[in-house]
């Protein structure tokens, strides 16, 4: 079985713990409110203002724990509605990407980049690649059934000892293929 | 060859004239500003906004000439910020579909239905029809090349001698497919 389990990456954001303490205030520290599919990482109880040329888009999610990036993760839709450049990349490949400002309670930041479109990808650990036969920066074709069904191709393999199985798609892309909450789909080549 | 040109919906509003009139007044009549890709089918000057229990749309372009019903088409990411229901449909089906309430300069009308998200579709003549081997209501598959490559299925073919060869998607379909204003597919099946 190749089923996989999607779900759904509404905007979010991830810190450095400086940039973190330069928006919500000094010493500042970020507590989990809830639980997320990948080991370890969570969604705080905090948010923050994106703010654009165009417009700016209230109480933006920050994810942690903290990174050793800020990267704010958006849809294409938001970045023609905030009206900024946001390149469709990987996790932690900001070099070059989006500007944008961020407000906290306590300060803003402007940021020459850090502004993505997550790259679709499919997280596992090394145990759940060898059973799928697939390996870590792999494409592979992932298709979803139902009233929008489609295959997604361009879908990147992520293999991490701390991550499980588990699909991402940003919110255009699980609205194309018409899946609401969670979905699932089958690695198809 | 089996390309086609993909062009993507923005949201909009097609109505009838008594809507039109409950609108924007007593005789009014849309006149075009742009000419769209299905002969006789225009953009005109006008918009209204559109009003969801949750947020409202500004600036919604009303497409004209005046139809025998009243359609909003939005994408599901539009449905989620107004906050209505809006069902996949091809135009014109819209019994069950979305309430939404439409505000235009010289008035208000609360539809019961009426709002949908467009299901992806192909139009076309007889004669294009003929030539691509496909027929009015078959679902076809369109795949998209480029960084977000996919394969639409579930794209309907619909024929009509007023149509011009020219696949349509709303803006979550074109963004998930990493398409910027015009793109082009192949029908793969």
């Amino acid at each position: 079985m190749n089923e996989i389990k999607i779900e759904i990456s509404a905007r979010h954001v991830h810190m450095t713990q400086n940039d973190l303490e330069q928006l919500f205030g000094e010493g500042y520290q970020l507590k989990p409110e809830k639980e997320l599919s990948q080991p370890g990482q969570y969604a705080s109880p905090d948010t923050v203002t994106l703010v654009g040329p165009k417009r700016q888009m209230e109480n933006v999610r920050v994810l942690g724990p903290c990174r050793n990036l800020t990267q704010i993760e958006i849809s294409k839709t938001d970045s023609y509605f905030l009206g900024i450049n946001a390149p469709i990349r990987l996790s932690g490949k900001i070099i070059g990407s989006g500007a944008i400002k961020l407000v906290g309670p306590k300060g803003e930041i402007d940021l020459k980049e850090g502004a993505i479109v997550a790259k679709r990808h499919i997280h596992m650990n090394p145990t759940q690649a060898q059973k799928l036969g697939v390996s870590s920066g792999q494409n592979v074709k992932v298709a979803v059934e139902g009233q929008r069904a489609l295959v997604f191709d361009q879908v990147e393999i992520r293999v991490h000892e701390d991550f499980d199985l588990a699909m991402h798609l940003d919110t255009d892309e699980a609205n194309a293929a018409g899946i609401e909450k969670v979905g699932s789909g089958m690695i198809v080549g």
